[in-house]
C-alpha cells in the first residue's frame, strides 16, 4: 500500500498546445523542465512535449542537461542551461556535441566563452530580480565595446519578469521597457539571436511581451498563470492519492499528534494516512489542510509528521467511512495544486518540486 | 558545479554509541531509518549502524523495508514496518523470507494475523498521539479476550511519545504510566515480547523510561533530542554546500527576487547560489536565512526561488569575496541543522528530510 502520484502526460500536452495558441505562429513556446520537470519526472515530460511540438527546453544546471539529453535524443531538440556554462574545455566539447546550450549570465563567463572554440550560447540581461544576468553597468560596458558579442554564436537573449503573475504590476511595463532597450542595443551584434521574456504570467499580459519565444513553467505544469485568470485556464497535471492505513475513534478532550496542537472537541472518528512531510507534504498544512474521501472533505488534525497524517471523519456519514487501504485525494478532482499550496502558505511551484520520491509514480 | 551533500557516516556512528550509552547495557538501541534514513540514505546509513551493533531498524512502509533489506542483508538484523502488514499472502511469506515484521496497529490487522501462518510481529499501543495504535478502548477489549495475543508470535510492544523533547511536559508521565499499564496487562500473554517507548527525547527524559528497546531518530542524525539538554549532545552528520554562480553589484532601490519582497537600502554586493526550494531549501528561508562564507554570514535577500538563491555579501571584506565556484555553507560548522530548522520555522526533522536529489551526495 503505497501513495500514488499520477502524472496525466495528456494534459501537460493540451497544457502546451494551449500556451502556444496564445502567441503568434513565429513565437516558439519553450519548455522549462528543470527541477526535474518541476517534480513531474523530465525524463517522461520533456519527450511528451517533444511529441506535441516543443523544441527548446530550459534546465537548471549542467548534470540536469546530461540527464535530460539521454531521454531527448532527438537532433533538434534544444537544450539551455540557465546556471551558465561550465568552463572545463572538456564541457564545452561536450556542450557541442549533445547540443547543450550555456546561458552567460556575466562579464566573467563571456570571457571565459571568447578564449574557447566558437560554440552556440545564449545571454541573460537582469532586468529587475537581482538574480542571474548581466547588470545594467555590465550591459552598458557591453554596448561601449561589442567586440566580445560578435565573437560569441549568440542565438537567445534573455530576461526573466519578476511579478508577471500580477497582471497589474507596473514592474512589468518597466521590465519590457528596459527588455526592448536590449534589444535594440544587441540586435545588430547578435544577428542569429531570438528575444525572449515571458515565463507563464507574461504569456498572459495584455502588453502580449512575447517576442520570439515563450517559457512558460507552472502554467505547462497545471498552476494559474496569473492573477488576470478569474480561473485557471490550465488542465492539471497531477493526482495524489495516499492510503489509508487505520479508521479509529477519539474521545473529547484527546490532542491530535505531536504536541497535541489540536484537541478534539467531541468524540470524533479519524483516518490516519500514509503520507508525511518526508513525501513533500508541508508542515505548515498541520491543522489547515484539507483531503478528501468521495468528495466529503477531511481536514487535518494536528501536526503532520514525518510519515503520518490524521484525517477528521466527522463530515463523512459513517456508512461510508474509508476502510484500510482505501485512497484518499489530496490533489485531483475536489482540490488542485493551486488549493493546496494557498493551505500550505506557499506557492504551487514548491508544492510541485517538493513531492516526494516514496510515491508510485504513474504515467498515463 | 552542484550542491555538495557530505553526511559523515563517522558522526552517525558516534552518535549511535552515544545513545546506546545511554541506556543500561540490557536495553537495545534500535534505529529508525524510515524517509530514507531521514533524508541522508538509507542504503549507507543502515549498514553503518549494524557495523557498530545496531541490530533493529524501523521503517514507514513495506517499500522502504524491500529497499532496506538489499543493503542490510545479515541474518540477525530485524526491519519492522511501522505502518503495519500489508494482507496479501504472498506479502506473509515475504515477510518471514526476508525477516520484516509488521508493527500491528489495529483489532482489524490482528484479525487477519490470525487467519495467516504464525510469524513475528509487532504491536503498537496508542498513548497519547491519536495517530497509528490501538486506541485505549480496543486494548481494553483485547484484555478482556486475549486470546488472539496467545495467538501471534508477538516480539515486540510499542508505544510513541508525542512531546518528549519538553522535558517537563506532564504528558509524558502520563504516557509512561499508560505504557507500564500496557505492559502489565499483556506480558502474560506476549511472553517473547520487548518493550519500547522511547524516542529521541525519551532517551534523555530524567525518568528513564527506557524499557527493553530505545528508538531514538532525530537524535541519530544529529539534531537536538530535548529541551533538557542546554546543548545539543549529538553530533552533525551533515554538512551542505552549494556554489556561487555570480557575484554581482545591485543599488540601491533596486529589488531582489520575485515580486521585490527585499529591496536594498544601500548600493550592495550580493552572491547568486546554486540552491533552490527545489533542492529542499526551504522558501520559508527567503529573507530570513543566513548562510556562511569564511565565517562571515550571509543573509538571504528576497524570496528564495527554485533554483536559485540571493545572498548578500555586505559582512564580507571586498578582498575576501567568493567567486564564480566557490562553495558556500549552508549546514556545517557556521549552522547545524537545528538552527536552520529555526530560521526556517520549522523543525530539524522536516529539513532533513527535504533535502533533495540535485545534490552530489558524499559520503565519509
Amino acid at each position: 500500500m503505497s501513495a500514488e502520484l499520477r502524472i496525466n502526460l495528456g494534459a501537460l500536452k493540451r497544457n502546451y498546445k494551449f500556451l502556444d495558441k496564445q502567441s503568434a505562429p513565429s513565437c516558439e513556446t519553450a519548455c522549462p523542465v528543470k527541477a526535474n520537470a518541476y517534480g513531474l519526472g523530465a525524463d517522461r515530460c520533456a519527450p511528451a512535449l517533444y511529441e506535441v511540438g516543443a523544441r527548446s527546453f530550459f534546465v537548471a544546471n549542467i548534470e540536469e542537461a546530461i540527464d535530460l539529453r539521454k531521454n531527448l535524443t532527438a537532433d533538434d531538440a534544444q537544450i539551455y542551461v540557465l546556471g551558465g556554462m561550465s568552463t572545463a574545455p572538456k564541457d564545452v566539447r561536450f556542450y557541442m556535441h549533445h547540443k547543450i546550450i550555456p546561458v552567460i549570465n556575466s562579464p566573467e563567463e563571456i570571457q571565459k566563452a571568447q578564449e574557447m572554440e566558437r560554440f552556440p550560447v545564449a545571454l541573460h540581461f537582469d532586468t529587475a530580480m537581482s538574480r542571474l544576468g548581466f547588470t545594467a553597468q555590465e550591459a552598458e560596458r557591453l554596448y561601449a565595446d561589442p567586440e566580445p558579442l560578435k565573437e560569441l554564436d549568440i542565438r537567445l537573449v534573455i530576461s526573466h519578469f519578476s511579478s508577471s503573475e500580477e497582471a497589474l504590476n507596473p514592474v512589468n511595463d518597466l521590465q519590457i521597457k528596459l527588455f526592448t532597450e536590449i534589444i535594440e542595443r544587441t540586435k545588430a551584434h547578435c544577428p542569429d539571436a531570438r528575444y525572449s521574456l515571458a515565463n507563464s504570467g507574461g504569456v498572459f499580459l495584455d502588453s502580449k511581451p512575447h517576442f520570439d519565444l515563450l517559457r512558460p513553467g507552472i502554467a505547462l505544469y497545471g498552476g494559474n498563470p496569473s492573477s488576470s485568470c478569474a480561473k485557471n485556464p490550465m488542465e492539471g497535471c497531477v493526482n495524489l492519492d495516499v492510503p489509508v492505513l487505520q479508521v479509529k475513534a477519539v474521545k473529547k478532550g484527546e490532542g491530535a499528534g505531536y504536541n497535541a496542537t489540536y484537541i478534539f472537541e467531541k468524540d470524533s472518528d479519524v483516518a490516519i494516512l500514509s503520507v508525511g512531510y518526508a513525501d513533500g507534504l508541508m508542515r505548515t498544512l498541520s491543522n489547515k489542510g484539507v483531503f478528501y474521501w468521495r468528495g466529503y472533505p477531511l481536514p487535518v488534525r494536528g501536526r503532520i509528521s514525518m510519515d503520518l497524517t490524521i484525517c477528521d471523519l466527522s463530515a463523512v456519514p459513517e456508512n461510508e467511512y474509508p476502510v484500510r487501504g482505501d485512497m484518499v485525494e489530496i490533489i485531483g478532482k475536489y482540490q488542485n495544486v493551486d488549493d493546496l499550496a494557498s493551505a500550505a502558505g506557499t506557492i504551487p511551484y514548491e508544492i510541485l518540486t517538493s513531492l516526494g520520491h516514496r510515491y508510485k509514480r504513474i504515467y498515463r
